[in-house]
């Protein structure tokens, strides 16, 4: 007994290790598997292995729920005015105090919230960059995304079935009505506000670095312009350029207010104008089309590709940013995986499609344009695009 | 003209990179946004990269909706006769085949599915990993736990806010039924059943290492073993060891049957026991807790700890595996991260909580036990426990 006793007490320590998993950065999600406890080695244990993984994509569901329910319960919003313990915010919240705690350990293990035990007892803090994007009214607010969510994308998810076995199109090959154009496109178009300065960044980048149109007076056309954010971003930066945005008329009034707000309202005009009839005014030097193109068809896409190429000055560029896919058979970037992930969300909403960038080479050579570079951003590809000819390639 | 063209065309190359992101490994969830591009210097770039990881976060409802869509369908099923093209699948399932297209492409993005253009043409390929977890009928079948999620988890997801206003105790601090008790208990009993083999790896080698009752035969009980998979397993390592598991009556023949799947079903007893009930029987050697106290209140716990205590043999061990918390401030490893959630899933489907290692320690004190070591699993965390004074801990 003693012996038996001695060995256990040597081997006992606590195997828990203090520092986290090192197999991921802090970046995106983090992960909710130990992966080096799993083995890939035999058969049995590559089962075992994969079953972990299929059940961490399965309890996925739990973030988006844990998320917008604070919100919903405001939580955030409570957060913003400072920490609280469990106690202060049920009682403000007027909700349950244990099943707070458990909420609000869901948001500290998402990395969502902060919980700082300095004087004993837990208090909950809102990191300063998760406030504006949990709050209303910001430019890169997520109150419109997670509005859309609880209005749209659970129901529409959870059937997903329908989509697939009925599809999304009518006889004559259009997509019906998307979910999102009958219910809440404003918040979604403000919900999706975020993407737009890494892009910005990654554009601009290339033009200074290529040096086109240097300190020239550029026109720039943001078709289907939304908020306008990533031309305003353009003229923040480039303060000899001026743009166009032009989109339906509920939303155009959000863009020229917003362009106030960024300071470039003397240089961005909005203009109403439905930019499936033909003719879209003056030549310009640069064409926007920032998430425009997954929501088209093969037959609507050549149709905004002649009307670009009509008024596209010959020296004049054209920018797609969307999730356009490279390699579709291995998705081992995040853009591709993203781009694949997307087509799938545009189908549970009604509409709308991933290109690959094959078939985009296709459109534009119908349409006498051919591409100058594609580049990367975090959740996008950029296709610059320009006259066929008139930019040589480095094939 | 002629000099920007030429500059375009020098700075003209793909900045796609042929290689994925460097920045996580094959483990788990990949990651949807390339965080290479989002810097985390200034004030308005952090709130943007906190937006992607919110935004990321958020669509992380997009996984278990693809998958359980897949299954529902018959997808699995299908590719489990062999690789498919689009065309062959919407055939055979009977969906349109755009829309199949798609889902096949979020299930490749997802790592679920590969896909092989060998021949000209995308042919979607069930990765033999992947098969036992995603057909029915295997122990470590998956399907269960997404016949659950259908049923129970994504409307109980929806409607979290529910929950944390009202709780989930009523006024006699007992946890309302839990949702899963009055449907589809069997499913999830196996449908979890792949958490056991890396468990029961690290509970073996720790009893391996420490030398404890080497080559005797050790008597295990199993208390609320569902499926038995935990003692089976150790049976399977330690031939002369026994077992007896004890659940209500429409587990125990699940238990039995899967014990001769196995091949221990000598060895292997399947009682119908109340184990609430006093009184369980012989002295043992190991008690195993699998699951089990998550779903316990302070009083049932203390109970529990009476019962198991007044069995285990002088230098008997009690393993407790189960979502254990350690640092509810700073969830850095994947297991107090984990821990938090499910206690939010608990929540969600009516019932039960993840506790802190010290709040076992209290009550293992109440109970004239101990705790002899804390080892890591994947996803669980375990308690191994002695009476107090027998195994010297090494402070």
């Amino acid at each position: 007994m003693v012996e038996q006793s001695v060995n256990l007490a040597t081997a006992t320590h606590d195997r828990t290790r203090a520092g986290g998993s090192p197999a991921r950065p802090d970046n995106g999600v983090r992960e909710l598997v130990d992966y080096n406890y799993l083995s890939t080695t035999t058969g049995e244990r590559k089962t075992i292995r994969a079953a972990h993984q299929l059940y961490e994509h399965l309890i996925s569901l739990w973030a988006p729920a844990i998320i917008e329910t604070a919100h919903d319960l405001g939580v955030f919003a409570r957060l913003s005015k400072g920490p609280g313990t469990v106690a202060e915010l049920a009682a403000d919240l007027d909700t349950d105090q244990r099943a707070t705690r458990v909420l609000l350990g869901g948001l500290v293990a998402y990395g969502v919230l902060e919980r700082s035990d300095d004087d004993g007892e837990g208090r909950y803090v809102l990191p300063e960059e998760f406030r504006h994007a949990l709050l209303p009214g910001g430019t890169f607010s997520l109150v419109g995304k997670m509005a859309h969510d609880r209005h749209v994308a659970w129901s529409a998810w959870r059937n997903l079935g329908d989509a697939v076995r009925q599809g999304t199109r009518d006889r004559s090959g259009n997509d019906r009505t998307n979910q999102i154009s009958e219910t809440n496109y404003e918040d979604l178009t403000f919900g999706i506000n975020f993407w737009a300065p890494p892009i910005v960044d990654v554009l601009s980048s290339f033009l200074a670095e290529s040096g086109w149109k240097k300190d020239q007076a550029v026109s720039v056309l943001d078709v289907g312009c939304g908020t306008g954010l990533y031309s305003q971003l353009l003229l923040e930066r480039f303060p000899s350029w001026t743009a166009e945005g032009i989109d339906a008329p509920r939303i155009i009034p959000l863009a020229t207010r917003q362009a106030e707000k960024i300071g470039v309202g003397a240089r961005f005009t909005g203009t109403v104008r439905d930019f499936w009839q033909h003719g879209w005014g003056e030549i310009v030097d640069l064409i926007l089309f920032a998430n425009i193109f997954h929501l088209q068809t093969d037959d609507s896409v050549q149709k905004l590709m002649r009307s670009a190429a009509d008024v596209l000055a010959p020296d004049g560029l054209i920018c797609i940013a969307d999730q356009i896919v490279v390699d579709e058979a291995r998705p081992t970037t995040a853009q591709d995986r993203f781009a694949l992930l997307f087509a799938a969300s545009m189908l549970a909403t009604g509409g709308g499609d991933a290109y690959a960038l094959s078939t985009y080479d296709q459109w534009l050579a119908e349409a006498g344009l051919e591409r100058v570079a594609v580049l990367e951003a975090p959740m996008h590809r950029l296709l610059l695009v320009g006259h066929a000819g008139r930019h040589t390639r480095a094939h």
